[in-house]
């Protein structure tokens, strides 16, 4: 009666615990609502508040649940009789509240009675944030600026979310496993495709039939240098290079990040083959580094160190690696962070700021070669994190005049017009951080040049 | 360097101009903005109000304009420098001002200067409509509850919208041309398809691959009788009825909504085939009826004539079809209206709740049989309307214990028990309203029952 189905009781019933643990106050989590898109009932796809999925498990609607020593007690209206006529049977309150080991269910009239003292985390729209608020009878700042005890909760939420149990890394291998099957399609019709929003279609189409939906919109272009390219209309030529960072969210909410680029004609030229060699040395040597204790910063700047390196071995960049990365001029192609947190958000817990991918103490760099960076806090075992370097030629900074001034002696631009055939390369997988080292959650997906190679050509054996 | 690209400027002067001469006040509308998903960088993809993109014509993001006396003037703030580095470079205010034929441009920050007197209609989302508000420095209820010169706009923009100009006809047309594919689609996919989902994901991505987007949440399923169902999950089997739901939205925003039901192996059982064709004769004499000046909600009423008939025909209702429709007798298997105005809205302008569907002074009815009529006005040349009829056995009306003893004389529940392989069917096309009757928009996708079991069997020659 109720899909997907829900997780195993016990792993909520660890989480509440361990949140109980951590911090004492009753705690109010809102599963948030429908949002219209251009009129009221015509809604975007409902998406739960991944804080609530952590501890509820199901992506209910306009749910609230109340946590405290480790018990769950749900708020919920039950189905309207004309709700029946247009969605169907809906499961009774007792029914659901049973499927998530609910100590009791009530209608959501009965919150004021169970509101006081209780700490939450704002839900991103106005409207629910103002219910929540209203509830409370308390302003609501928005969740990166949480205060007093919502801080307090806050905090406690990041510990438990930073790394993962078992059966969180279940669902996003799932949806890994999905992403994948859907990279593969990518690269397979791609040579059949007219213009990327047809690889696109053919990618995400591998998604819903599996009964997911993308977990962030995804990237599929031509023009690798616009970072987060939202159109799809470019033609596909065979001398270009086709960048998707296309990732599957379980109907859980678990979600996946992958990238990979590959050759629309089935093979790089030289020039292109160079630098995603590069990449991927970059991409292999991080991954090849990480272990618990290790900073994710530290990670981030050996990537910066191998692309100099080799951008250095190319004729691109003159001086010493070491000097370059110093001087930020590795940003010059490497512009934005090794990757970030992943778990029920793409960028995991990013609606809190940087409370849950900086540690406690640390902010943002203003360095060129570091502002971007989302996560600085030392690998622990259970998290998992996206491992994705890349290499662009962004407009925007290549033709900043005073970039080309900063950088001007370490720069060989002439050398650079032979590399116009590669706007831009990303190679990313999804993580996680073991007792031992790393796994590569995504390691199904080739990364080699010959494999992709040979998948795109339709020559790939498995 | 914008897309899609713009409308031609003389249908957009024209459409403002013709404001002009409904409307004396200024109006400012707001496009809207991004809509945070799990947190505020993880948007849902950007849909701008339809009733900015009716005089302005693209889908800006943030942007507000000023329109008095057919002039445009445009606010908009120049993206920042950072922007280009994520998402490439974009036109300046004064490029897009200039596509737009706008009189003027200007940064948002010199809104208020303009904001005096201006008429408004309220965004859906609770965060705009409080910006919206402020710079008013007023009240603003939700559009469907506009007062004042809100509500004289809101009057005004009704007027104008309910009849379509030749370039939305345009538009909608091609919206609909990619739904038919989608549902050929779909259709040739299904004896292969082990569930929904993998239906829909081929229907939809033939709409992505065209750089569209679903107009609405697709409907794809073997229970026809959920009527708006969205879950995916089920098996497809073999006696099943596949019912779909799917419409494409082009670049533009102008709306298609198209329905087909076929059998899942290609072959309608005999019982399906009789409720087929009755749904389909209710829909054939519903176009055929439709000219200028007919009220739709005997439109509306026919197809109850139509369906009362042939159920009596087939001995699942008893009595006489004027005296069953009068009971509301057809409304225990045809719950819903005949259909509703179709333009930049799939459900064109429920935002503004009856006001543009029903004439004014008129109101809904709470007979049973025509309560969810979305549309009572006389038909006008240039009008699109949806005509869906259909047949379900919804549970919560068949089994509710005050409905049987209601019509316990009508029907003949034991007849009934043959019928129980047909859960739920409709047949939906789109239908402009001309000088001389009406032409079915989407008349290039069959309707008969042997055309759509050719296609599901792939012997279709088309």
């Amino acid at each position: 009666m109720l899909y997907p189905p829900p997780p195993p009781l016990e792993i909520l019933r660890d989480r509440r615990n361990q949140l109980a643990a951590k911090f004492l106050h009753p705690v109010l989590l809102w599963s948030g609502q429908n949002l219209a898109r251009n009129f009221p009932a015509n809604t975007y796809p409902f998406r739960a508040s991944s804080h609530f999925l952590y501890f509820a498990g199901l992506p209910l609607r306009s749910v609230v649940i109340h946590l405290q020593a480790g018990q769950l007690r749900l708020f919920m209206d039950e189905a309207s009789p004309g709700a029946a006529l247009w969605h169907g049977e809906s499961p009774t309150r007792e029914e659901v509240g049973a499927c998530l080991g609910a100590e009791a269910a009530y209608p959501l009239a009965d919150l004021p009675v169970w509101s006081a003292d209780c700490a939450t985390i704002a839900l991103p729209d106005a409207h629910s944030r103002s219910q929540q608020a209203k509830l409370l009878q308390r302003p609501l700042p928005a969740a990166d600026q949480a205060e007093g005890i919502d801080a307090g909760l806050t905090a406690a939420i990041v510990v438990l979310r930073l790394t993962h149990d078992e059966a969180a890394v279940v669902e996003m291998r799932r949806a890994i496993a999905v992403s994948i099957a859907a990279h593969r399609t990518g690269m397979a019709v791609t040579q059949q495709a007219p213009n990327e929003a047809a690889i696109r279609a053919a990618m995400e189409a591998v998604i819903v039939s599996q009964g997911m939906t993308t977990a962030y919109s995804s990237i599929v272009t031509v023009h690798g240098d616009v970072l987060h390219n939202d159109c799809y209309h470019h033609e596909v030529r065979p001398g270009d290079l086709l960048l998707a960072d296309v990732g599957a969210e379980a109907a859980t909410g678990w979600a996946s990040d992958l990238t990979r680029t590959w050759p629309v004609a089935g093979k790089f030229s030289p020039t292109q083959r160079a630098i995603y060699d590069l990449v991927l040395a970059a991409h292999d040597a991080c991954i090849a580094a990480m272990q618990p204790g290790v900073e994710y910063r530290d990670i981030h700047l050996l990537a910066a160190h191998v692309i100099a390196a080799g951008l250095v071995e190319l004729g691109l960049l003159r001086g010493n690696p070491a000097d370059l990365v110093d001087r930020d001029a590795h940003a010059l192609f490497f512009p934005h962070g090794i990757g970030h947190l992943l778990g029920l958000d793409v960028h995991d817990m990013e609606d809190l700021g940087d409370r849950a991918g900086y540690a406690s103490g640390r902010c943002r760099s203003d360095r060129f070669g570091l502002g971007y960076l989302r996560l600085d806090r030392p690998l622990q075992p259970g998290m998992v994190v996206t491992i994705e370097p890349g290499f662009y030629q962004v407009p925007a900074i290549l033709q900043d005049p005073n970039r080309r001034q900063q950088y001007q002696d370490v720069v060989n631009w002439e050398r650079l017009t032979d590399f116009a055939d590669v706007r831009g390369i990303r190679i990313e997988d999804d993580v996680l951080v073991t007792e031992m080292g790393a796994e590569v959650l995504s390691k199904e997906l080739p990364t080699a040049a010959e494999a992709i190679e040979a998948i795109v050509a339709g020559s790939d054996a498995a």
